[in-house]
């Protein structure tokens, strides 16, 4: 069951001071996993160029397949995530005709808006298509800050804005069947069950049993409200390239650990297919 | 302005997959946050001992002085958290007398709700009692599993339970108070401003300008619904060990700032303190 290995990296004070919750992980993490990517890990750190360098050297080095750091890539002083990976890679930064186009365009767009001060490039608005030498940029539909890729030998690094609406787009229009194609036909299939009336001490074993029995499938347990309260979600998982034999696993599986709950008096039901 | 340097690294597949969204991780360093602590990195990793245990030995490599995990303290398989730790800093996982009392406390305390079975202290319930040898277990008000202290020589390693309440709960009561220690009397400081009719780019250089004139305080622009929409937050903040001079100081840069957006014709609105 090979597979993909993808990091997310989150760049951002503001995630580190709790101001705000990950959702741009927890949304890029559901996509990648729905198309058969497997994330090892989601690493948070500061806006700090040698914060950024040293967890994508890190990341080269335990040879993930893609690493996606989102954040960092506008016209402030505090957006350092392409300064971080030039320093990575050990390349500079320069500026990159595409990108510029990409900039250009999005501010002669704005002009028609009425604002005369949107048309001129500004220094700030420069610093968009200053990109690492050798990377390429990917367009953004949603915004005038353009991703990056930058190919290593066996990474992609692949930079996207931290704004949702444009990491969002860029990730459904071009990342998405870069990580497909390298992914191949493998696909992910989950269904969660609530169990109620047996701890979740009880449950452990059945679950232990199950998986046993049913070696490439997941289950994981996620008591509700407490270990005690005696409400669990049971959560069960199977990644596989073949979409038939994998939902059947998946039904076997269930019809397995249903019976062995209500063998010992709990109750189950299934939440979410 | 020396402090406390903290990790958090949140365990658990189910965060991986892009199931749950991490507010964990979130609320623990908003808490730590406004006692003065530093949140450097926050790394999300699989239920997997081998990634549990790398992840402490970086952690504990780059000196940070506190490493708290969140999740994987209960009782099934795929609890191993404590095994990841005691991996990392190598020594062997004990049945520890005093997390032994805390977990038999809890199950009598259970008996009393009439389920007779919730009384035995089954293999699984044991688990939770086998912390790192040399390991304190720390009360959880909440639940079962004891919360774990791990003492090296530069940082203390803090597991915590996945569940919400029992986090929250052992942070409160015990964990609160060892970092509000560490740390000394620093405190956060900070406040929100809402931009408009102004494009980030053309704030870029006075928020470049105004942080010059303020060395200590640190000012974040979020564009919010894109670059170009014209709305931004504008984040401003300060650690500080003199709350006097701290308010102070960030009195005179929201000022400084507000007026600076004034003059470029942008409107300006405080919308927190």
């Amino acid at each position: 069951m090979l597979s993909s290995t993808i990091e997310i990296v989150t760049i951002g004070n503001e995630l580190l001071i709790g101001k705000i919750v990950n959702t741009n992980a927890q949304w890029l993490s559901k996509q990648i996993t729905n198309i058969g990517g497997r994330i090892t890990r989601i690493t948070t750190i500061a806006d700090d160029v040698e914060e950024i360098a040293s967890v994508l050297k890190e990341a080269i080095s335990r040879g993930s397949n893609f690493v996606i750091t989102i954040g960092g890539l506008g016209p402030t002083f505090d957006d350092k995530t392409l300064t971080g990976i030039a320093k990575a890679i050990n390349v500079e930064l320069e500026l990159n005709d595409e990108a510029l186009r990409m900039v250009k365009e999005k501010y002669s767009d704005y002009s028609d808006e009425g604002h005369s001060s949107r048309k001129e490039l500004t220094p700030h608005r420069i610093k968009m298509a200053k990109i690492p030498k050798g990377a390429e940029p990917i367009f953004n539909p949603e915004g005038t800050a353009p991703g990056v890729l930058f190919r290593t030998r066996e990474t992609r690094i692949i930079a996207l804005p931290g704004v949702p609406s444009e990491m969002k787009a860029i990730f459904k229009d071009s990342v998405k069947k870069m990580i497909r194609k390298a992914v191949g036909k493998m696909l992910f299939f989950e269904s969660t069950l609530e169990v109620k009336e047996i701890p979740e001490p009880d449950l452990a074993p059945l679950i232990d049993r199950t998986m046993k029995d049913n070696p490439l499938v997941y289950i994981k347990s996620h008591p509700k409200g407490g270990e005690t309260k005696s409400k669990i979600q049971l959560h069960i998982s199977i990644t596989s390239s073949d979409s038939k034999e994998a939902k059947k696993r998946l039904v076997k599986t269930i019809i397995e650990i249903s019976e062995l709950i209500q063998e010992k008096g709990g109750k189950i039901r299934k939440i979410q297919r």
